[in-house]
């Protein structure tokens, strides 16, 4: 696996048990990666209780409670998309955190506007919701794309445990 | 990835759409490896469109319906538990087939009874519903559990895909 090779996911890991606080992840782009890198490691049961693979808009929207009129209007691949899917996936679990992935892995489904690589990442807590846009990086495998994707929602996750453990400014 | 090393989860993609079928995952033990091992095959969302890490009791019993009587009688760690399980993400997603696994990873939670290395798989399709058990298999890691049983959850789903095509005697 990827985290073989990386601590992302147990620094993660040991920092939600460090502060008591859960997590919960709604993947697109991701399908699943974010959540099984999480539960790879021992004892993440005490973190996370729920991950959704949403693959398609319609559940998003069924299950995730993402807006029709953000799906038709801004499309899945938009800020205002990974924003809902993370508080979706919060409000269903009664997690601290949510964190979601969108994006385009390619190798097909690019557009000029937003071409394969482009990748939303969403993150909700009590601290209100937010959302990144890291674009395309050189000529990245469907894989590589989906892999950075997991491992920026994780270091997203990080940074509001941290602020929600009152360790870093507003 | 583990899945580059072996060709179980494009196949499976290959059959399901082949066969013109969909497939949905609800993961304990394997915490989103399954949907993650289809979603990495370039054109999965035509044949998956959820998954569910369902990594507490609680989210299993009620996000998946899993009854509270199967968990308190027969653990998460049981036939009935995966049975449930893949039928309430086939209801949820309205897939053809759903697979689910559950079982102990380790190193800890194990028993004498359940030993770590403990697989329960289960899938649900118009056919019906059923579960295997996988055993412990020697000394296995964490790791090397969680991908016996996605590759055996992938397997099981290519079985129940060929006996919804016809091509299997039920």
């Amino acid at each position: 696996m990827e985290t073989d090779n990386n601590n992302t996911a147990p620094q993660l890991v040991g920092l939600l048990k460090k502060y008591g606080l859960k997590i919960a992840a709604a993947e697109s782009l991701t399908g699943g990666m974010i959540s099984e890198m999480i539960t790879s490691v021992p004892g993440a049961s005490e973190i996370i209780e729920l991950g959704i693979c949403s693959y398609s808009n319609r559940i998003k929207h069924e299950i995730l409670g993402v807006s029709q009129k953000t799906l038709d209007e801004l499309t899945e691949y938009s800020h205002r998309t990974v924003c809902e899917m993370a508080e979706g996936v919060r409000r269903m679990s009664g997690a601290d955190i949510g964190i979601s992935t969108s994006g385009i892995a390619g190798p097909s489904g690019g557009t000029p506007d937003k071409p394969v690589g482009t990748v939303f990442i969403g993150v909700s807590s009590s601290l209100g919701t937010r959302s990144i846009l890291s674009p395309p990086d050189g000529n990245e495998s469907r894989e590589k794309v989906r892999v950075r994707a997991a491992l920026a929602a994780l270091a997203l996750a990080a940074e509001e445990a941290r602020r929600l453990s009152g360790k870093l400014p507003e």
